[in-house]
């Protein structure tokens, strides 16, 4: 399996980005081709010590690298690419990881 | 669900850090009572621009985060936290974001 995790930073309007998340985002991306699962963060992110300075955590499961590469070059993918822009601006807004990894 | 997602900075000497965390580490992590899966990646961990600066990223999965709370304060847990600081020694070689999270 190969996942994408995406760390949201706290964004200056939270109401707005749950907004624009829930009812716009994920049902963009629930239609990225080869989507095996897709789990968002409730609540608070927090560190051993507190607060970790993040807003949400999203992960989203494919078979592979080269799945999500394939995904994200599709229309389907570029929308979903464009609309994170509208609500995430900036590449400083969030850390986004793509690796494979399996249970242990 | 809950889980604790660990992100860890490229180590100085790589084959030393996968030595432990997976001969050690892993061992050690899957008696934490209460865990439910335990994923960790393998190969590089990318970003959509390239490569990331991370190394790994663990997936300990919890029912909630009580569950995590309870399992850190158990002898297992503990021991799990000690030997972290073994082949991570510092708070800066890693990002530890706890938090809960559910299917969308």
């Amino acid at each position: 399996m190969a996942r994408i995790v995406v760390i949201y930073k706290t964004p200056k309007d939270p109401a707005a980005f749950d907004k624009h998340y829930f009812e716009v985002h994920v049902p963009l991306a629930k239609k990225l081709p080869g989507l095996r699962k897709y789990e968002v963060s409730r609540g608070p992110i927090l560190t051993p010590a507190g607060g970790s300075g993040f807003y949400m955590v999203a992960s989203l499961h494919f078979d592979s690298l080269a799945a999500i590469e394939q995904a994200f070059a599709t229309p389907e993918g570029r929308a979903c690419g464009a609309d994170r822009r509208v609500f995430a601006p900036n590449d400083e807004d969030l850390i986004m990881l793509l690796f494979e990894d399996r249970e242990v």
